[in-house]
Formats: structure tokens, sequence, C-alpha cells
């Protein structure tokens, strides 16, 4: 494969229309006669509705329309359950708007629509809910408490899965080892906190039959389907766009959230466009959450630190609903073993039903939890038995002549965990020297002297990305030689336009600035499945990969064709298509697209040097038969991976903590991170940088706090406190490369990488630098008040 | 094939929504802030253009844009020639809007976009237009005298193209002949006169840089390449809809008409939705006729009334413009042998500019003049010879075991000419017993003898159909079970709806209900050409039955891995796929659909069952993968025919002359037709129908009169003849099929069938109505007017 483009750092071709501010989100979508929608959300986190009266916002001119349960006639079904499991015993989703019950505080009770967004409001002040509070489950512990209140009165115990997976003899191997711990790791709610909210416009078109929906979602495709079938229209007939999106996170994967068949409802019943666009409080209150787990490990180990088995129980806190069935646990409990060699491994974990926002996949989905648990063990055998925590992690790593290595888990795709590649060891040493591992020590102890705590923290991973089943793609090259790119997954800022690019580029020896690619439209393209699970680049870019293989071929047999030369003998570069050693036979990419359609319309001068070219040979004969793949320079494939790809990592950073504050400064960061072969450098390092802040808000600052009566008590960013560029120090990232063997670029996913790390390495940071107040930090996120009173329990003790 | 629905004579399913007035023309798109077009037409047949003066119209209130040659800029350019031909030496194309000259009574001069049609006819008057006449010349032979004007100052003679064409040694066989005639025949000119005339409404879309045009169109696809290549956006930028269309009959095929550019230039200057509907006289005006010609012939025959040689050297009128090439008189050159072993053939053709409307095909498209020419020969070497008509035509017949038959001739597609299959003889023979061909001269003979003028006609053609260079269809199974049929032809009125359907019924089990058809949508299905030369049954009917076969193959191998059975134990019938001789293993149709995509969201009680029926076996596997097509029960394919079918068929009438008045009415018609298999014999026998009425307006009614200025005379229905179900005889059909081994369907075009032979079959029966007068008719179309003056004309002499 030529590789001009690929690998090279080609700046995001999406910049220049973003950073002016030429974007087109959700709420750009502005259209004739355009209604606007909000919704009553349930001020209990649980209660019966009695009575609900919506007569007087009925008659509020400027209202036309006011949804509760009982106007949704068949479409008053639960939304459905994405990704069923046979653990999954007890699966709940949401109602559109809630009938009976409300299950958690923010839920969907009633749904205007009016002229304008203030009269919608208004109109939810006149609404008239009758609610009886019922008893709140707020937390895990509570959940899973003897006599606990239940969620769903038909759930015994809240226990809505209960998954077990055993890997060689742990309980053996522990009984009989020379070192075992325990201990309790303890996972509070965050959430993604994209700049733009969710936000649904609908519009139904009569004369054509067509709903369209421009939806800030992850994967418009399986909404259309979704939706055609909910409104019994033909899947072609529903048009789902995601435009621009400003961040997804995990959170706009999910569906059906109900303003996403609420919005279309009503503009199918009005038949006026409808636009619902959620505000910042509703985020808080409706939007998906995660990383609420409990775990309680137990793991042994060696004199000379090597991890011997680990028997880890965990609770899962899955919110009100279950609607992406466990897949966060799952992935918890594979991504545990990290990238060691864990032979005896008891995993174990119940998803337990809360009053709060259901819990859906977040950046990480999962693997934060795990990572902190198994970094935790890290450092701990380190400080149990004097070693150095680097040295502990090296001892135990799979060594690059393991792969593939069979972890002896199922993974989320039911099929096997089998890492593919990685070279862990390098990894590490390239941190340790751009993170100046062995002078640190020093300026540690000079720095105690003065008063100052420094620490160290290390943390390493293995990411699972780039899963099925499969996306697909077209490549067409048009009659002015530039070339169009349409795939079924989204982008919400990775720049899928100038890596995609990048992929075609090579193939058809063109700049990548004449290829444009077109994500997030159902109607650009038909099938797919969206972008989650860090695997745009692994499976949509394969699959435009083998999209564009054909092309160059068929562009080399057109040309042939044309020449009256060999297919082998045809070149392609710089948007010119050739006769190799003979460049003056040559022809622009567009002529050959034009000489693919035998009635192509030929208009200008590209297409007149063609017709007399042909006028001049033989008369054309007919069409490109079907073997060629049918007329116009194009092709479509799908890419399924056989499995998906093992990512992976280290991230080390130096810290400051000022025990009288408990506020803590990262003085230096290195992220190291292998995701196969690096199509854009420049892409890849914006992608660890915007997951590493991420992160930091995960490890010391984002933390939704509720009270017992699941009232989530900072719902806004004056209580919730995001990262600004104030607290992300300046990030080093190295690239170790250890391409991918199950795909045709060697690529693996880089999506969610730099978060998954950051809680573990804080809190190993954290321990460092405290090591003389004897601190263990047991649980993520922190805060400085919480840090402050962590301290002060030590140095009580 | 399993053919339940293949032949059944199925009720036209597009029936119900058109006879109810729930169509969809162009005229009944009605967007929001939409103006409207007028045309500004020169009243000259041939002028030079001095100065336009449009100030006075863009100046009236509510008037947008007034467009004149100089405002086009690069758009200013010559509408391409859509099928080049080396003999066509000087091709001649339109100019949007006339610049310094123009060349018929009607060509556009300028367009006016208004807040209505009144306001911007209104307007039209305001734009001062200072012409300077030149010659005019308005006829063919004028075109072709010695020293006559010139049309295009800058092609010599008039000539635009000049090719001869030999088979065998005719000049040899002419000149040893025992009996060789001589005879002039001309043609005049008669147009298409569909219920809907032509129209485009434009809009542009800047939100997602999308221009879309409904057009009354037969080719959609190829205007969309064109727009996309004027307005440099790119192809898949642009949409042109044929919605319903009221009939093409070939004036729909052409482009670009002026109109087509100006309307969609309109509504992108202007941001605002644009419609322009031609009118009545209009159409009259600025829509492409056809029909002109003037046949020299010479033909030797032996005394056995074997055809021996013929020499036909014949005028084409190409009106002011060669838009369509020289297909018109290719055709007349390739049909005139028709079905008759014609060994010896000189064909030379000439193609003469008139200050015209330009020509471009017109149902039957030259073989109408073919047939006039070689069926008149027939009918005089019978009177010459004293024997039966039918008898010569038999005695001449190409036998069946002579196919494939070679004429020896190249074809408009550049290929040979060689029919396919067929069966003359069965023909006439059905003809003759229909038409009680041999009682019918004892009853001729007992009509004189009351003063009454009966005659009895026959024709006999062969039509080459079905034409390449491709077309291509999706088929596509949705999870309701229905089948969504897309293709690139238009339809005009054929039914493709119904008959497409029955193509798919058969092949995927399902009741041609069931099977939903799109047509005429560049956003349905991408490429294809258009429905013109009857090939829409026979070459999409092709692309659609194979995508069809696809789908059946792709669900028997879904099935089959669901219920771990063999593909070849999977049956498709009443929308249920199942497992053959365990009718209990059955999925519906739909259910098969959404198994085929691994992550198609499943919405009720359908996808329930399958979604039980998947956790209760193993794990869902990967996705289908590339091998299968991809995911999705839908599959596309394209289909190149190798060359034309060539359908053929005898028409034969009895009619009755009343010689003071010379009305002819027709006392019975019988048409036997063999278009290969017949899909729908309702459907061809529609077609039939409807050819023959327009070929008796052809026969007698429709003809063009145009002055020595170029001016037409009988611009409107009330001066224009159209016959009416007054004028049309009860007609039977009867069917012929002999297969055409060509297409996997054996189907053969049926579109203009019906047209092409009636003019030829009418001065049949009449000459022989009109025996006594010694009447020899040499003209098409005739009148009541012109065949009383031509009974004058032979009484006087």
């Amino acid at each position: 494969m030529a590789t001009r483009w690929f690998g090279a750092p080609v700046q995001r071709s999406e910049d220049p229309r973003l950073l002016r501010g030429r974007g087109t989100y959700v709420d750009d979508i502005d259209l004739p006669e355009m209604l606007h929608a909000a919704v009553l959300r349930s001020p209990y986190a649980h209660a019966r509705i009695k009575r609900i009266d919506a007569a007087a916002a009925r008659a509020l001119p400027g209202v036309h329309l006011v949804l509760t349960a009982e106007d949704l006639g068949e479409l008053l079904e639960p939304s459905p359950l994405l990704v069923p499991h046979p653990a999954l015993t007890q699966p709940r989703t949401q109602l559109p708007l809630a009938r009976d019950e409300v299950h958690y505080a923010g839920a969907a009770v009633a749904f205007v629509v009016a002229e304008d967004r203030y009269l919608a409001e208004d109109a939810l002040e006149l609404i008239d809910v009758d609610y009886e509070p019922l008893p709140v489950v707020a937390s895990l512990e509570q959940a899973a408490a003897e006599g606990a209140p239940l969620v769903h009165a038909d759930v015994p115990g809240n226990v809505a899965a209960h998954l077990v997976q055993r890997v060689g003899d742990p309980e053996g191997v522990i009984a009989s080892a020379p070192h075992v711990l325990r201990e309790r790791f303890v996972m509070e709610r965050g959430s993604a906190m994209p700049m733009e909210g969710r936000g649904v416009v609908a519009r139904w078109d009569p004369h054509e039959g067509m709903l369209t929906c421009w939806i800030s979602t992850q994967g418009p495709i399986p909404i259309r389907n979704g939706l055609a079938a909910m409104f019994r229209l033909p899947e072609h007939k529903v048009r789902v766009v995601a435009p621009d999106v400003g961040g997804g996170f995990g959170t706009k994967i999910m569906m059906f959230y109900p303003e996403e068949i609420l919005t279309p409802l009503a503009a199918l019943r009005l038949g006026r466009p409808v636009k619902w666009i959620e505000d910042r409080a509703e985020h808080f209150l409706a939007a998906n959450q995660e990383r609420g787990q409990i775990h309680d490990v137990e793991y042994a180990f060696d004199d000379q630190g090597i991890l011997l088995a680990v028997r880890d129980v965990f609770l899962h806190d899955t919110g009100a609903y279950t609607p992406y069935g466990i897949i966060v646990p799952i992935i918890t409990a594979c991504t545990l073993p990290g990238p060691y060699r864990l032979r005896h491994y008891y995993s174990e974990f119940k998803v337990l039903y809360t009053n709060k926002v259901p819990v859906s996949p977040y950046r990480g989905a999962g693997r934060p939890h795990a990572v902190f648990v198994m970094e935790r063990i890290m450092d701990r055998i380190a400080t149990e038995l004097g070693l150095d925590p680097l040295e502990v992690r090296s001892r135990n790593f799979i060594r690059p002549e393991e792969f593939p290595w069979d972890v002896g888990l199922v993974y989320q795709d039911g099929g096997p965990t089998i890492y593919d590649s990685g070279n862990y060891q390098a990894g590490l040493e390239r941190l340790k020297e751009a993170l100046g591992y062995e002078q640190f020590r020093e300026e540690q102890r000079r720095a105690r002297e003065r008063g100052r705590y420094l620490g160290i923290g290390v943390a390493c991973y293995v990411e699972g990305t780039g899963i099925g089943p499969y996306e697909g793609a077209q490549v067409r090259v048009e009659s002015d030689g530039r070339v169009y790119v349409s795939t079924g997954v989204t982008t919400q800022g990775q720049a899928h336009q100038t890596t995609f690019a990048q992929i075609v580029a090579d193939q058809l020896g063109v700049d990548p600035r004449d290829v444009l690619v077109t994500t997030g439209d159902s109607q650009a393209f038909y099938w797919g499945v969206g972008t989650f699970a860090s695997r745009a680049a692994t499976v949509a870019g394969s699959a435009i990969h083998l999209a564009a293989v054909k092309v160059r071929e068929k562009a080399k047999q057109v040309a042939a064709d044309l020449f009256e030369a060999s297919p082998e003998d045809i070149e392609l570069a710089d948007g010119k298509v050739f006769v190799r050693d003979a460049p003056q036979r040559a022809l622009t990419l567009g002529q050959v697209a034009i000489a693919s359609n035998p009635l192509r319309y030929s208009y200008g001068e590209n297409a007149r040097k063609l017709m007399q070219m042909q006028l001049a040979g033989p008369r054309p004969g007919p069409a490109l038969p079907e073997e060629r793949g049918g007329p116009g320079l194009e092709a479509t494939a799908f890419y399924s991976p056989p499995r998906g790809t093992f990512a992976s990592g280290v991230h080390g950073a130096i810290v400051e903590v000022d025990p009288r504050t408990g506020m803590v400064t990262f003085l230096k960061y290195v992220a190291v991170h292998d995701c196969g072969r690096v199509i854009n450098p420049l892409v890849v390092e914006g992608q660890v940088h915007g997951g590493v802040a991420q992160g930091i808000g995960g490890a010391f600052y984002e933390r939704l706090v509720f009270n017992e009566e699941g009232q989530l008590l900072n719902g806004s960013f004056m209580d919730y406190l995001l990262p600004t560029v104030e607290e992300i120090p300046p990030l080093q990232v190295e690239h170790v490369e250890t391409p991918s063997p199950l795909n045709p670029l060697g690529v693996k996913g880089a999506g969610e990488a730099g978060t998954i790390p950051v809680a573990a390495l804080f809190a190993s940071a954290l321990d460092d630098a405290l090591a003389p107040f004897g601190l263990r930090i047991r649980e993520m996120p922190l805060d400085p008040c919480r840090l402050k009173q962590l301290l002060k329990e030590y140095q009580n003790t």
C-alpha cells in the first residue's frame, strides 16, 4: 500500500469550518414554520403518578400540542433493549412518557409543543401532576441492602443481572498464595458533558412521505430503523441526520431517549417541523450517566511481585433502567486483567437498579473502573514488597511474543477476549524516559525537605477497541475528479473528514483535500452502526479502505480499456490515471469517472477531450458489465472485523499536592499510546489530549452527588466542576505502534484511551506524594474537599 | 423460474391512484415561496437579434429576474450533443437563450421569473427585441435545393450529416432484375402531444447544498449529471425527479431543453423555488418534433414476388438543430428491411437543417417511415404481379430457423443489426384469421355494388427494442416484509409499478401488491439511462430480475443460518421463508430482513419473536460478511444487454372510405404483436392500443403544417387534429411469443410497436378500398382534405 498520506500529520480539514462558526449543529437547523418543544420532568426520584391535568397547558394560546402517556397510543411501549444478554434476566427500559410511575428525577412526564420555547416552558408550569412519593433507592449500597425498597416492584433485590466468569483456579491459587490482600474500591458517578447537549429537529414532508430528523446522536442509522418501525413508515422513508455534533462521549449513542420519539411524533401529528433542544439542566437530569461501581477485590501475589490471582466481586449501578444492557460491567470485567499475565481470575458482578438517571456507556465505558482496580493492585504489591511499582508492572506484562493472548473471558461482543498485538514493556520504557522517572526520586526528596509533596504515578491499560459487527462505505469519484466518501458512522469531533480522506488519498493518488467525507446521514449511506467503542477508524476506516481499493482497480480497468493497455500498467498519482512510463498517455481521474458511465452526461472541456478520444478510437462498447461493479467510478464495501483490536498505553504524571487545601497540581504528564498504525499523529494526539482532560475531570473534579432522595445536588456548572484549560497540564504524547493483524490498515481505536487510566494514575501519584501520610486512595473521583477529608482521616488513625 | 405472476393479467396497481386524481405531476409540486417563470420566444423562424431591451420588464413590480443570453455567463454554451456520430460532421445544438440569431419560431430568447405566471407573461410583453428577419428554409425540398438559404451560415448546403450503408450488391442486382420500380414517398411532420406538457420545478436548499429539480422528463439521471456539471455542483448534490409524467413519447427524453437549465439557474440565483410549466401553445413551438423525410426508392423483384434489392435515398429534416444526433434516420435505414430476406440493400441519407423546431425521436422514431416505404413496396409488388399482398409478404419472410438474422447494417447503438428471434409467418396467419381475410373480398365486392368503398390493408414490421447501454435496480426487503424496488428508468404511464412488481413477486414469493416500485428519482436509484426506445421492460426489467434473484439467494442463506439448514432446502412463498417439507420452521420475509442486519433495530412483535429465537440459539455472530453482499436483505444489479432485441408484428384493418368527403372509417382493426415473453398481457395490450391510436393520428390526422416563413399554421388543438375515442376503432390484439434469447426474462420491448405500422397499414387499406380509382398513396400523414385532393388528382389523370 502506498502511504504518502497515511501516517502524515495532515491538518484537520474540518477546522477552518468549525473554528469560524460555520458548523451546523442541530440547533442551527432552522426550518420555516418550525415549532418548539419542552419536556415536563419528574421532580421525584420515585413516585406514583395519580393524575395528570394538562387542560390549562393545552388552552394556552400558542400551544399546539401537549402529549402525556395516554396520548401516545401504540407508541406507549418501552424502548428497545439494545444489547440483550442471557445474564440480564430483568431488563427494564423506559416509556417515552412515564405512565403510572416515575423511577428517577428527570424522567419525562409530558411533552409540550408551542410557537416558541418560552411559551412551551410556560405551558409546562400549567400542567398539574399529582404525585405520590415512593421510597427511594439512592445508592448502590442501599440497592444491595437486605430489605431495600424496590426500584421496580417486580424486580426482587433490585438485581437486573448477575454474571460470573472464571479463568483458571482463582480460589485454589488464593488459598495457597504467599501474599493475599483484600480491598474495596468505590467509584461514583460522573457524566459526559458535551459542549452541545442533545437535540432533535423533526420534519414531515407529506409530498415525499418522508420523515427527516436531525438528531445530535452517535447512531443515526439504528435510530432510522427504529423510527420507521415505530411510525410504520418504510425505512427508506425515514432519514436521520447527525449533523455536526458537539461531543458525544457515549451519552449520544443511547436510544431511544424519549425526545427522539416525541419530537418526530409531534412533527407527524402537527405537520410542522418541531425542534427540541436539551438545556444544561436537562442534560444533568435526563442524559445517561455512568461510573457508579463498588469493587470488593481479593488478590494474591508472590514474593517477586507476580500477580497470581484476582477475585473481583462488584456491584454496578445501572440507574432506573438498562437501556444498553449490561455492556458497561461486562467491559469492566474484561478490562480488569489489563496488560498482565493473569491466569487465575474470578469475576462476578451484579447490576442493580437505583432511582437515578439510567446508565449507558460514557467514554471509557467501564474501563476506568477496571484499570483503577488493577493499577491500585500493582501499586499495592510494590508497596507491600518494597519494589519499584514500574518494575512490578514489567514483571507481570504479557510479552510481545505471547500474542495473540487469550484472556479467557467472553467479551462484550459475545466472542472471546483475545489481545491481537502489543508491546507493553516498550511503552513503559518510553514513559520512564519521557517522565524522567529515574531522576524524580531525588527531586521528590528535595521537595519534601522544603515541605512540598510531590508524587509520581503511573497507570497501564489495555483497551478493547474496534468491535463489530460491521460498517460500510461508499467511495465515488465524480466527473470533476473529486472523491466523495460516505459511511454510516458519525462524527463528534474526531476528524473523520481528515483521516478517512488520508486513507482514500493514498489509494486513488489524490490530495486529501479532494476527498470529501459525509458521515452521519442515513440517506448518504444507508447501512451502519455508529461511532462508539473507539471503532470508527478501525471498522469504518477499513471499509473505506476496501472501497477505495475497489475504485482504484476499477479506474485501472477503465483506463486500460481507453489506452488499450494492461490494467497492471496503469498508475494513479496526482489526480491522474496514466500508463506507467508513458505519462503522456494520461487522463484525469475525473475523465476516467466520466468514461466509467457510458451515458454520463458530458459537459465542459474535461468531457470534450474524452469524447474526442472515444470518437477517434473504436465506437464505445456496452457499459461496464455487472462483473466490474456497475457504472460509475465508485464502489461500496463493508467490513466486519473478526474480533476487536486491543489498544494499550501507559500514562505517567508528576503531581504536587497541597495537604492543607487538598489541591493537586500536575507538574508533568506523559501519555504513551499504542493504537496500532497511526493514520494521523496530530489527530491521535488530539484524541489523547481530550481524553486526558476528561480523565482528569473524572479523577478529581466531576462527581455527581445525589442525596438520599435521589436528587442531584450539583446539577449545574456552578456546582459540578469541569476542569478548564487551567487545570489541564501540558501533555506529552508518545506513540508505540504495534500494528493490528486483524484489519487491512493495521489500526486500533484511539477515541477513548486518554480517559481510561487517569483516575488510576491520579491515585497512584497521590499515594506517592502523600506517602508520608500513609495515604491509600481507594475511590474515584476525588475532589479537593474529599482529599482533605481523607488526609484528615488518615492523620487521625 | 417460478412464474406465478409473470404472464398473468395483473390489474395496473397505479390506476387507483392515477384515476382518482392522486397523481403528482410537475405542476402539482407546490413549494413555499415558489416563483413562476415564462419564456419569451422568437416570432421569426430565422432572424438576427440586433438588440434586447429588458429594462421595462425588470422594472415591473413582482418581477424577480429577467434572463437574456448575456446574463448566462458560462452557461451560454450549446447544449451537449447527446449521441455523436462520425457521419454527423456538422452538429449544431441550441444555446439556453438565443444570442445573435434565432433559427426557428419558438426559440427561447428571454426568461422571466415573477410572483405568478400572469405577471411573468405580462413582463414578456415589455421585453423589446429588435429582430432583423433572415431568409427562411421552411421545407426539406427547399433545404436541399441548389443555392438554398442557409439555416446556419457555416453549414454548406444545410447538410448536417451524410451516411451511406450498403449490403450485398444492390446496384448489380437492380441492373439485372426482371422488375424494377422507382417511387418517391413523402413524410410530413407530426409530433407527440402528451396530455401533460413539459415542466420544471427547481429548488435550491442552501442548508444541504442540494439542488432538487422536478422535471417532466424521460431521463432524470442524465439530466442530473448535466446540471451538476453546468452548475459545478457535486453530482450527488443534484437530485432530479421525474414524478408522475403524463406521457413522454420521446419528446421528453431530449435534453437539455432551455427551460431545464434556466429554471434551476433562476432557483439558484434567487434562492427561491421556481416553476415553469409549458402551455400547449409552447408545446407546439418548442417541444421537439419528428417524422419529416422524403424517400426516393428503387426496388427490384422477380416474377414470384421475391424482393431482390432496394436502393433507398432519403432526406431527413432535423429542424434547426441536431440535439439527438442522427439517431432517427439511422433507425429508419435499419428498420427498412423489416421482416424480409433483403440481401441487397443500399441506404443513403442526408440530414438537412431547416428553420423549424428541432427533431428528436418521437414514438416509433424513424420506424414508421421505414415501414411505410417497405410495406408500400410489398403492396406494389403484389399489384404489379397480380399476387395476393399477404402471399407476397409470406414469400419474402425470414423463416424461424434463420435466426439470429444479421441484417448487415450498423445499428443505432453502433453494433450490428441482428434479429434475435421471431416467427413472422405465425403472426400473419393469426392476423388473417382474426381479420377474416379470406371472407373479406366477397364483402368488399358486395359493398362496392352498393357504392361503398371498403378496403383491407396489412402492414408488417420489425422493431429494434431494448438497447443498452444498461440499467440498474435495487431490490430491498424491509422489516415489514414489503419489497421496495428502485430503478433509474422513468414511468410515463407504462405500468412499470405493476410489471416490475410481477417480476420481483415471482422471485421472492410475495404478492405483487407488496412490491413497491420507485422510478425516475435520481436519489432513489443513482444510475441509469432512461425510458425510451422500448427498453424499460427489457433492460430495467432484467436488472430488477437479477437483483431479485440475488435477494432470494440471500434470504435463503440467512434463513438457512437461522434454521441450521442448507440454503438449497429453503423456499420462499406467500411472504414466508421456510424449510422445505417443514413449514413450521418458517419466518416471515420481514423477519429474515431484520436478521440480515445484526444491528437492525427491533421493534414490535415481528422482531421480538426473532430476538427470542436468536437468544435461544447461539449468540448472533458477526455481520453478514462482504461476500454475502453486505447487510440488509437487499441487492443491486445492473444489466447490459449484449445487443437490442427485435420485436415484430403485423397489423391489419378493414376501412371504409367516403370518396366524396375523404373521410375514412375503420371497420375492423387487428394487431398481432410479438414482444417475446409477455409479462402482463393487459399492459402490453394497453401499450398496443395507445400506440395504434397515436398511429392513427399520425396516419390520418396529425400533421404539422408550416408555411414558407417557417410559421406553424396549426399550432393549437383547434387546428391540429388529434384522434379522439370516436376515431379509434375497437382493437383486437393477438400475441405471438418468440422469447428473446438475449435476456433472462426472454422479453422484448412493447412501448412503441403499436404506432409503427399504422400509416403503412392505412395506405395499404386505402389503396385497396380505392382500387377502382387507381389510387396509390405515397405520403403520410394524410387527412380528409388531402385524401379528397388526391382522389381528385387521380380522377383528373
